[in-house]
Parts: C-alpha cells; structure tokens; sequence
C-alpha cells in the first residue's frame, strides 16, 4: 500500500560533517543515499539534492525554490530534510504555496556521521508519516509530528513545541 | 497532535547481542530504551517487555500473551517489536483476536547493537505509523508498511511482500 | 623512524560479520583494510589474507602455512590478525619455528563490523609493538603484550593472563 | 611484562562533541574512560584531566603544567593526549625539561565522539609505544611514531611528518 515519497535534500544538520583539516563542520555531500541504504529502504524514494545550506542561510530565493520543487516533481508526497532552525518559516512559505500535496519537514539534532545521531529515526519517521498524512505541510522530528501552521522551535531546550 | 503509542518488546533481531565469551549472539536486554534516547524520542512510548526471544521459538501461549498485552494496555496505539521470521503469524493472531486498536509490527533484519543495523529507522518508522493508521494490524519495515492480512516475508532474499 | 609490518589475515572475531538472511555470525571478507583507512594509517603496512576461519578450526597444516609465510615475506617485522582461542598454539608454532622476526598475534573480543569493537584498539597496539619490539613472537591484546612463551588465555573471564 | 602507563589529557580533537542546541563543537568531558572501557583495556592506565583546551589555545603556562605533571607523576611512562596543531610545541617543551621519562604524545584527526574517528586506534597504538620505547619524547599518529625534536605537522595535508 506504500506510495513513492519523493526527498528533497536542504541541508541542515543531517548533512554536516567534520573537516579534519580544518576542525570545523563543513557540508560536502548528502548523506541521504547512505542513510537509505542503510536502513535497507524498500520504499520507492528518489532524492534530489536542491541545495546544501545551513537553514539560518536560507533565503527567500532559497525556499522559493523548495516550493517550485515541490509543485514541479511527479509525487504527491514529499519529504524535505532541513535545517531544524528555520524549518518553521519554510514549512510557512509551502502552506502559502498551497500545493495541495503531503510535505513533511524533518531533520536532526545531531549529523547524521557523528555516532550519536536522530537522523535515521527521523528519517524513517518522516518518510512514515508522509505516506499517510492527507495533503498538508507538517514537521517530523523526534517521534512527533506537527502541523505547518501550528509549531515553533522552542530554541533553549532545542525542541518544536505544537502552538495553540 | 501526537498521541501516545505503547511499544511491546518481544526480541527478535533488534535486541540480539554478541556474546563475548561464547562467541555468538543471545539475548541480554532490550535496546529500546537506549535507541528512543538516541532519537531524542518526544513522543510518549512507555516500553514494556513481554518476552525476549527469538521469533522462531515463539509459540501459541507467546501469542497469545501478545494479545493479551494488546488488549489490557490503555493505549489505543502500539508497537510491538518482533523477529521478522514469524512477524506475519503473530500479525495473524492479533487480526483474529480484533482488538480495535492500531497495531504495528517491526523488526531489524540486523541487531542494533551492531553499527549498521535498520533498527533505528524502522522503529521511528513504526512509531509514526502507528499515529496516523486507522485501527488495524500492521507490519512496518524498511520504510513500507503491509496490511496483516496482506502480507508474507520472502526468506530468500529477505524481505516482505504484499500479497494479492 | 617507523618500519614497515606486514599484516597477515587469519579470520578470528576481528572479522567475523552479521548474515541478515541466516541470522547468524559468519566470514565474508577481511575488514583490516577498511581498519587502516578508518584508522588514516600511515605506516605502510601491506595486509595479506591467508584464511578466513574460527580458530577453533584451525589445524596443524593452517600453522604451517602462516609459519612459511612469516618466513617468506620480505618484512622482519609482522602483526597476524587471528582468533582468541587458539592463539596461543599458533604463538608456540611460531616460536618453534624461530623465524628471528618481530612477530605479534592479536585479535578481538567483539568484532569489528559490530558498533563496540575493541578491535581497532587492538590493531593500533599490535602495529606498534611490532615497530618496536625485538624478535620474538608476542600476543597483543587489550592493551598489554605477552611473550609467546608465557601466556595463557582464561577462557572463563576472556582474557589472556602472563604464565610464570 | 607490561608496565602501568599514566594518561594524561589535554583536550584536543580526541575530546571534541557536538552541542547539539549551539550546533557547533565543544568540549564537555574526556573520553579517555569511555575508550578505555570499550578497548576492554587490562593495561594498569590510571587518566588523569589536566586541561581540556584546543591546543592552539595552549600557552606556557598550560606546558609548564604538563611538564610539571610528567615530573611529579609515579610512572615512568605516559601517554598525553592532545590537539594536533601544536603537539609538536608541547613535545619540545618536554624535551627540554629532560624528565627521563618515557612520553608519548598523541592525538586525533577527528574526534571520538563522531563515528569514523581515528582516536581509538592511536590511543592503543601510543599505549603500546609507551610501554617499550626507551626515555624520551614521542609523537604517535595513525600508526606511526616520531622522535619529538625531529617531526613537523604538515598542515596543508593534515600529516606529521619526520624532519632531517
């Protein structure tokens, strides 16, 4: 009964990585393909890299084009992996594009290449809840989903928290 | 909008362990709880072991324990963690056994203990079906979910199928 | 001032993998390989499968072959990755042989593809032993180092223990 | 034949973490314990926290408390952990308090915490070095050692290199 699920790759957290010249977190390529191996995913789930930023990066232009993104491809269900910082204003700018499509926001608290990740949880969450949840703009993170238009980042215990 | 979900854990893959000094894999704890801080888990999952065996060794009293646990625990939506290789009888006795709740089965087909298990994605992936399913028995692995009805697992190369 | 090691692989928990289809613990290929570079080793030291088996299994004409081919490689300095159970006997062979080269067995309690190994540890220190240490045929492991002579594995507690 | 080896930490990449709500790295507590305990190490290795700095934080007085510290410890052999960048200061620092002294400085290109990191490697391989080298000062990294008055780092490339 499973539907194809179409991921679009923003960057964020998920994605960072540890340059061992530098000493610093740098982006270099998804992680999604390796995280989708890993997980042995049996669902039909193409992933598409739209860009590679740090959310608080992000600009209009930027999720102007997320939302073309999401209009354009062939899937009606969606998940896009996010920056956790402004995921809220992004999930905003597609409930105003009215898509008509399930578009689930996700990402991590910790990259994924570091041991200790959410990443994979959320994933699994992410893709789960997108292939189920009648159109609409949701975040999925941490075991809970939320709808677009009723969450904020609570930014000093690092959580979303539903608004009334 | 998320609503608790009771996980049952019952062994299977997911909770093996490598013994040391025997040099093979057994049974010592379960894992869930160290896996839901991992994921940061915010969702309400109280953990409860039933059992913590191989799924091959599982018999109809076991089932019918299963059932039971289903059946008396306040939450009207659950997880129940299980071997892959007798998840679709269990399934079946739980259908027969209508309890009007969501259930949802999954699995690793690798330990998590070890550092490249599907154990984290499946159970964020089951979680999360379990929150939005209508009543039903379900089985969630590797990022699709199975009607309980509909479904066989395919011992040769490991996976489940949907069935006609 | 670091000298080059040959590597000799014999199997041993060191390699030992997860067969998702059977379950069950078995041998694949050698992971020393993806040790060194993980490890960003740069000590040049060449790895060299000789078998891939338990040490349980190993037999009489195993030892020979690993005895002529300490004797046959061009290093003076040499690390054998190999089970714990009998890597004692092994030692013993090699001391008859009194090939005049630094040569160091060592292996691990839990293997490498498993998330906690003490296997790269182990390898770090029996690379490094072996760069330092004069002919004569040692065990490494968990951070000491034995004579071959004098050493013990304590099967009820797992480690090795210096005989008198 | 092994001797007790006192460890010293310094900080350095080995003991860097992710902050999970400032999303950038930090250090918060040494990982040496954690490592030792999962190298499953017997050798007598009593840790000690000196500091827990970036080493391109570390000024004359952090070394002269090093030094220090070597001099007054009971074991005549030592393993320091440390960031890479100025390793090779500390080394001379070392070098010229003379302490007769077996020490062994060591590192990590990425740090522990974070899943594909060389640190468990080297600290076996410095603990090895530690215990048969003869007096003096030491630099070992992925596997090779170094006297401490004749290595650079290069930093282009992210290597220690021998010098003339």
């Amino acid at each position: 009964m499973s539907q194809p699920v179409r991921v679009f790759v923003t960057g964020g957290t998920f994605d960072k990585e540890y340059d061992e010249l530098a000493g610093r977190l740098f982006f270099r390529k998804t992680h999604l393909p390796e995280m989708l191996r890993l997980a042995r995913c049996r669902l039909e789930a193409p992933v598409e890299k739209l860009m590679m930023i740090d959310s608080l990066d992000m600009n209009d232009a930027d999720r102007e084009r997320i939302v073309e993104a999401c209009r354009g491809c062939a899937e009606a269900r969606i998940v896009i992996t996010h920056g956790t910082d402004t995921m809220v204003e992004t999930a905003r700018a597609l409930l105003a594009a009215a898509t008509g499509k399930t578009i689930v926001l996700t990402g991590a608290m910790v990259p994924y290449a570091f041991g200790s990740s959410d990443g994979l949880f959320n994933l699994g969450s992410a893709l789960s809840f997108a292939q189920v949840l009648p159109p609409g703009v949701y975040l999925a993170m941490n075991g809970r989903y939320f709808p677009g238009d009723r969450v904020r980042k609570n930014r000093e215990i690092g959580i979303f928290e539903e608004t009334g």
